[in-house]
């Protein structure tokens, strides 16, 4: 008898089905990356249109608009593939509840783009907007590498989000630079807010390396982005550097622009790089899996016949069967005794799963440990912002400022003020 | 336009298949519950039998093999009704894993009994074959406690498992003294180990507790367990302070073993009081989702018919619409400009389903601290057995004194142990 057989069968289907999830999943965040990009030259140019209250780039923006909805028609058909099967699986909550908010900020889409044709809105709300949906899509691969239950694709997921995110602090960085220029005059909040793009740029360029380097393979290795190119590092000196009130050459608008876009658009190609060799990953893991489980329904087939009772119950209880806590499997005891080699290679096969499960579960909590740290410090910057009325950029220079003082790392410092902050009654938070 | 909507809808269908999930899983854990409890009985008969050499307990032993075997079948019914469509959701593959294991060791019990009625196994061989495979049993409720996603049900997981681990250190106290007491000689070895079961069973209970009072419900709170009858106490200390091959009156053996098992007797009602109260929050829940599904649902229907996209572009951008984290759903703006309730109702659905479930994220966390920290004290002291050679006792002191002498934690060290372990070459772990 060879009960526990079908349940090895079992769980290998679980880990199938977890990665055909995470196919799919990988295929929505590449179709996200799309739309972002999208979305990020539609709001340059809306910001070009509303800058000159007209006068510029209205027919630019009519064709990217087009554009941008041709990726959002791809996303909203990946959205519908994502069928009600998949909505009794895994962390599928969370990241429907995601999808959800993104979509309400999709249908708001065409109103936001009448508020800029009929130029009512200030460039600054309108950017603030086109912020506001993109995140709510960063927010959706964010979910997706925190609900990813293979480390391997997990780790990806979560150099990818790094990725993405840089991309879009890129895509802020070259707004407000533009807008600095074109006002011809430098201005220290916008100087402050450039330093902080640039730096958060940097702060995730450097996690998405970091889970770079960890992983072998060189097809991921390549993919490492190019530093930015001497022209954009002299124009950001440029204007991080002017004194407040001090002159901006206009002339420098448009080369900022280029600079800029050039290299968000080298990102993009690193981007679609970076997903195509998750589809790969994917493919093969799913194959890998696959043949696992054949070899199992195999020796499945061929225990069928078989009963070595007691060597089962001599490898199963051990010759020195002891005390075990809860997570140690014994080590069958080789030797003397044994039966044959099919009954032995089935506990061999339950117990190496168990092992290998739990060395999974060991990985995916490394991977998830920086989610997790960049989730408190993003809500501890949130807390910051409502409570004392700061920008993003000042409530991270607090943030910074408080763990300098403190001697402790700024997750620390962002943990023990969400504590805190929990402690508090609710009307003075 | 409400794309989102849909989405709401499935993301509140996945809680629900959770839910029903969870109900499954319970019901697993109670036939478990009564498999370990009659298994814990006859491991006791066996010793009986194999101690005596055959003459006592062979009658009612046999009785005892035909009651467990009942449990047995229960419990692999329900294993069966764990039907493959189950087998695509959550955290499923560690489950059938640990499911896959316990199920070799049932397999193989019938070849344990054999050992005992041919008298061929010390009473302490079989013993610690019994425990093995109660362990395994034991493992899948820690898994089925890990595993879950819905914080009240993972809380009442843990305290169930921790109370169920209490009782069979209760059973294997009651072992031990048993072995003591018919030997009519006081023995350290043995001393120290019931010792060690005295305070894990103390441990587990304190966590039971704790994990109790947080939660409200009086039915949830009237289940804490009695103390240990002063009978009992007295026993145990006559037992415990003993010189070593100091006498212990043989006469004391059957108010011994009846006091114990008074006592496990009264845990297992407890235990089936927590499961019932588990398989009632489980209904309640999964009524309570399916509640707001229908209202989803319903607010689908009407929301069809309705188009108010400039005041849900209102909200979703907000008036002050501004940069936020990753993490931050910001709060739609109350005022001018605003909508039909409806529209309002959905943003503001969708904002609360992302709080909900971060708030369900969160504590599920802090539940699941006290899991990981027992696993990784379990590991900790598995890698001390195997590395040092030493009993579980003596890997627990050890574990214990070193946390002592560092003035840290007994999870810290055993965390840095692990962590030690992992740099050190293969061959000298």
């Amino acid at each position: 008898m060879n009960s526990g057989l079908p349940f090895l069968i079992a769980a290998k289907l679980c880990d199938i089905a977890e990665l055909q999830r995470l196919a799919l999943t990988s295929s929505l965040v590449d179709a996200m990356g799309h739309l972002i990009h999208a979305l990020q030259r539609e709001r340059g140019m809306s910001n070009l249109v509303l800058g000159s209250q007209g006068a510029r780039c209205q027919q630019a923006l009519r064709a990217q608009v087009h554009d941008t909805g041709l990726c959002e028609q791809a996303l909203r058909q990946r959205l519908s593939d994502l069928d009600t099967a998949a909505s009794s699986r895994g962390h599928g909550a969370r990241l429907f509840s995601r999808i959800a908010y993104v979509l309400q900020g999709l249908d708001a889409l065409p109103l936001l783009r009448k508020q800029v044709e009929q130029l009512t809105w200030t460039p600054a709300r309108a950017t603030a907007a086109y912020i506001r949906l993109i995140n709510g899509l960063l927010a959706v691969v964010f979910e997706a590498a925190d609900s990813a239950s293979d480390p391997l694709i997990s780790r990806r997921l979560v150099a990818l989000f790094n990725f993405m995110q840089a991309k879009e602090f890129a895509g802020q960085e070259r707004a407000t630079g533009s807008a600095l220029f074109a006002a011809g005059q430098a201005e220290p909040v916008a100087q402050q807010r450039l330093l902080h793009l640039i730096e958060s740029q940097e702060r995730c360029l450097q996690v998405f390396q970091d889970f770079t380097r960890e992983h072998g393979s060189p097809s991921w290795a390549d993919s490492s982005p190019a530093s930015p190119p001497a022209v954009l590092e002299r124009l950001r000196r440029i204007l991080c550097t002017a004194p407040a009130a001090g002159p901006l050459d206009t002339g420098l608008s448009q080369t900022w622009f280029d600079a800029c876009t050039e290299c968000i658009d080298a990102m993009k190609r690193t981007e679609e790089q970076l997903c195509a060799g998750l589809r790969t990953l994917c493919k093969e893991r799913i194959a890998t899996a696959t043949a696992d489980l054949v070899a199992h329904q195999q020796l499945l087939e061929r225990a069928a016949d078989l009963a070595a009772p007691f060597d089962e119950a001599a490898s199963f209880f051990g010759a020195e069967a002891s005390v075990v806590g809860v997570d140690q499997h014994a080590a069958p005891v080789i030797g003397q005794g044994y039966g044959p080699q099919v009954e032995r290679s089935i506990l061999e096969l339950v117990q190496d799963q168990a092992r290998r499960l739990q060395a999974v579960s060991d990985e995916l909590e490394t991977v998830r440990a920086s989610l997790n740290e960049r989730r408190l410090i993003e809500r501890a910057k949130g807390l910051l912002m409502a409570h004392r009325s700061l920008r993003e950029d000042e409530a991270h220079k607090t943030l910074r400022q408080m763990a300098m003082n403190q001697n402790r790392r700024i997750v620390d410092v962002a943990e023990a003020l969400l504590a805190m902050a929990e402690v508090l009654p609710e009307r003075s938070r």
